[in-house]
């Protein structure tokens, strides 16, 4: 028999330094800012939650089997993913009984011990459902009752869980094809939840993405301009800039491989743009034509005002069975090397001082923070420092992310907190996990009289809300 | 007259955080780990040493003479090795007098202050030896005395020793090429010490190892396979392998330049082999070789169940004076930029998601341990991590590396603590720092509040024996 | 109305951990050390200040506008370098007028908290002038008077203010080509303060450096030698740093983009060098060039006894238009990624084992430090590491460093603090906060019993004193 699972516990200290000066100094700032608006403007939510207003699934396919972060550490440790549920591309039968699911889940979730996937579950769990006992294979059937029951109730549908969040704005991401019918629909209905698309190009610009000639040929009918020549592709991306614009986009989104930009001339944009849509591209100059549309990106952010975010340094798909098997995002991105320097110079050079370009920079290369991103955006005054991303959303990584940068280029070249999330009910935890740790950061200061307090409390307030809203242009 | 030697201290909260709840939390965790035994998976102590059970010789060649850990220090300020007693390649007179030695060390002693060197030579003087002065020019001479002494009692003897550590595994390293006669004759014994040997055929698999090709023929002399073809090369490996295996051998050891590996057919296999033994491969076949090697042994490996450990990234004999003097392993091992994401994806290409196998990854690159190695670790079923190595076997190594990989990678794909270490006497001193840095790390989460007291007591003996046992399958 | 401007305060305890037990042993190390005199072996203050005396201009001037930590940080958020005074090469108007400059500049000082600049300008405004309220819109005109109406007096001249610092020994950095006039009239004034150079040979020795051509002509002038030869450009260096060394030098100083060394046979040298006076070196070939430069100044360092600092990795002058407009250190210098292991190999090939030679190293690439610096430092007696450097002259950048550094190379392969400095008045500050850090460290390591307290006493002077004698040969 299995023992008896102790309580859910979320100590109001949790993440304040146990030092008892700076702690109480944390909980102080925290007070100020703990009950802020939820601002999220960069993530992976689907519109259709809010502009359909559905129940959200079971307990297992709302919170475990579209969660990547979950999944991966279960395979990491020989769990299969048929057991966990996700569809295979080839339709072969998976597992499909969510309790099932769910019981293997909470078998494994010591797994997670240190780890954020089990601060974001936990507060969920506790906050949203208030479940008040540990995840463990013997509650696992008491909780999935719980939740399951709730995730029934109207004060858990989509509209009810953003209004109680208290999300001020949500920004999902979308593809330039999309015709974002559900944002349409949500600026048509009486409903003041504000959520926002974000333009994201891959699709049209990558040459190596999955369809990329089909996608800009769909491009030119979406738009009516001949994306067959340089010339149209670039108008036809315009045109679905200002209509995403319309739908409430202020910002773009690049994931791509690398931080390279290029500044080509004519020539050579249409030389390698017509090559992309031979599919003649060899790795390098597909390389060359990515960095060029960043430029081009930002030749037409500095018309449109969109900020620009790039995320580079991913390896996507990095094990090869296992996208065969189940496509993208299951857990298998993992970063690598990634240059800035030489890689934005082309971008820098042509548009690095223009007062009304605005571009948010990532990394997944930590060792980037100190040697060339602080050192970047402390001098260009297009350049801000997106936070701690991805494998570093983390207390550790918040920390190392704000000891590495504020020294170089301070705190005001920073933009506040990104969830980047699709899994909506993350959002609070990850927001109180942000605010928490950048008040610990702040209490260090003042503790060690390296702040004081007016100001601590004034940052606190700045990097939980402003920063943000001014960064993104909201 | 030097100044009176102040008091050798061991405090009972050493390496626990000052703050006192966080030190009380350590302590508590600390002690449900002190005393459970030692396993040392993985090190390069000498068979021969428990096979014989000879008394060690005297305290310089004991501690001193062989450790480039101690002389390296030194060195690097300029104190040649030869009056370290360090031998010669061309047999020239260096310093033979143990007590000279000693002295020369012992006025030396400050150049360890905040080093790892000094915790484990002042444990095992303290605790082995019953020392109760530190160490220096003064004191040299009365702390010779003491040590020489008892190491000519019986009790002071390998076997000795090793049950007086608690030791219920040792793993030494071995060529291929090894008879492993003390391994044999140990098994013999009626002595029930399991020390048990790790197959390291880097002298067989590295061309520009020193002597491959002799090597290699020797191989073939050993078992009777012909080891000028690639078939009857690899057949080879195979049969040796698994008369490690017999001799309690549970995994292989991989010191590679690089974490590269290959994938070739086998009409490129063969070329490069034949090359490699006509001593005609260029640089870059060397490490094609070298890589296609790793997968070799990966293929192996889920046959005989061998665990893999990839000891990557260090440039052998960086001093050619020196190396031409003195000869391998005199501190002049230094390490460069290793990657691991591209490197690596041949072998995890064909072999990644294998359940039987099991791949160890180290690292000397620290900033491959958030961009890379956690999130690989953090997916891949075959991989684990291997502890915090060589340079990095150190309280802030390892706190870097407990806080750099945790969070993406979880606790449960690294595999315990490695001493890793020809120093026989610090073993106990070893593994005893990282039990007390993991119990301050566990101790640091539950004193925020990041972890429950019930799950740290549960990790704290996971970290210093469950894991370990599980991962080497011992 | 500007809310009324809070008191300025340096608490007596600020950088110390806010753990008290820490924070008592960081006091009553920092009492040992706090009154010891200032030894500034490497910065870029102007000999002439204290060869002339005169009179420092106005607070904008003297303390803005050179600065460009702090002419950066406002540019990156959007305001012109013009308005901040700062010169351009076309001699266009910009702004004059000090006071516009001092509120512009006051009216954006909350970008620097957490900053090291703000720690340094707090301190010299406290210290030097006596300010007693924090530097804002509101307190600017107050401030700007009073610095002001103290820089008119006899006491806040250059050669008082040295004097009122205890600056035991100030090192300035020039050219080869420079005549050391200042330098000169010191030697031969009644005031005792010591002031040296520090032989600066980019100009003559990097062939992409502005005006190389030129400048190696001017060096055959200076010395009578044919520098359009080989032999007659290397004996003509040997001359300037026999004269740089009459002049007080004690070291060289070296700002290659990499840490590249080469060791090329007498032919290639005079092929490179030949090639260099006629401007038709390929990148590489410079590169290749420099790094033997390198070699060659380390050969000509047996010979003259200075001490070799090699600054590598700074991308200068990376934002091109800033550079047309402002030329030179604005603010647009970014580090790029640094590797030593190779780079250095054909120089410590050569004289890596010299026991009269002395290299210190300096990165802006922290990654390093683990991976290459320290094994490196901590093995090859030339070798020692110079402090944290430009963006890690701050309280994180050296705790990584010395948490990175000690436990492979130790203290004492460490050189005490540099400046690095051309802001005069922050020198007190700057070797301030390195004594208080530093000395948090050691308290750390004595908290933790990883270190006893009189030998954390004895390294707290090493650090802040000794070392740095020592080093650089004073």
């Amino acid at each position: 028999m299995a023992a008896r699972t102790p309580e859910l516990r979320l100590h109001p200290d949790r993440l304040f330094p146990a030092d008892p000066e700076t702690r109480s100094l944390s909980r102080w700032l925290y007070e100020q800012v703990r009950d802020l608006p939820i601002v999220s403007p960069h993530g992976h939510t689907d519109a259709a939650w809010f502009a359909e207003n559905e129940p959200f699934p079971d307990p297992a396919h709302l919170l475990i089997v579209p969660d990547h972060y979950l999944t991966r550490m279960l395979y990491s440790q020989g769990v299969p993913l048929e057991r966990l549920g996700v569809a295979r591309r080839d339709g072969a039968v998976v597992e499909s009984d969510p309790r099932a699911i769910w019981r293997l889940f909470a078998e494994h979730y010591p797994l997670f011990r240190g780890t954020p996937s089990r601060l974001w579950l936990d507060h969920a769990l506790h906050e949203v459902f208030g479940v008040r006992e540990r995840l463990s294979a013997e509650s696992a059937d008491r909780i999935y009752d719980r939740v399951a029951e709730q995730l029934r109730l109207d004060a858990f549908r989509p509209r009810a869980l953003f209004e109680r969040f208290r999300i001020e704005l949500l920004a999902t991401t979308e593809s330039p094809l999309d015709d974002l019918v559900h944002h349409r629909a949500l600026q048509a209905s009486e409903w003041k939840g504000r959520v926002v698309t974000t333009f994201r190009p891959d699709p049209v610009v990558d040459p190596e993405f999955e369809g990329f000639r089909e996608s800009v040929a769909r491009l030119g009918e979406l738009t009516g301009e001949d994306t067959t020549r340089w010339s149209g592709y670039l108008e036809g991306l315009r045109r679905r800039r200002a209509f995403f614009a319309e739908m409430g986009a202020t910002a773009t989104d690049h994931g791509h491989p690398s931080a390279r930009t290029a500044d080509l001339d004519r020539a050579e944009c249409e030389r390698l743009f017509t090559g992309a849509l031979r599919g003649l591209l060899s790795p390098e100059e597909a390389e060359r034509f990515r960095g060029q549309m960043l430029t081009e990106m930002a030749r037409m952010s500095l018309d449109d005002g969109l900020v620009m975010q790039i995320h580079p340094g991913s390896t996507r798909n990095h094990n090869r069975a296992l996208f065969e098997r189940f496509g993208r995002d299951v857990g298998a991105d993992i970063p690598s090397p990634t240059n800035y320097v030489e890689a934005l110079r082309p971008l820098l050079d042509r548009f690095g001082n223009e007062p009304r370009l605005r571009v948010i920079l990532f990394t997944l290369d930590e060792s980037a923070y100190t040697r060339e991103l602080a050192p970047l955006a402390g001098h260009y005054p297009v350049l801000r420092l997106g936070p701690a991303w991805w494998f570093f959303d983390s207390p550790e990584g918040m920390l190392r992310y704000r000891r590495a940068v504020t020294e170089t280029a301070g705190f005001y070249n920073t933009v506040g907190f990104n969830d980047d999330t699709r899994a909506f009910l993350s959002i609070p935890a990850r927001h109180d996990v942000a605010r928490r740790v950048d008040c610990a950061v702040l209490a260090g200061l003042v503790a060690e009289h390296r702040l004081e307090q007016d100001e601590a409390a004034e940052l606190a307030v700045d990097l939980a809300y402003r920063l943000v809203v001014e960064a993104y242009r909201l």
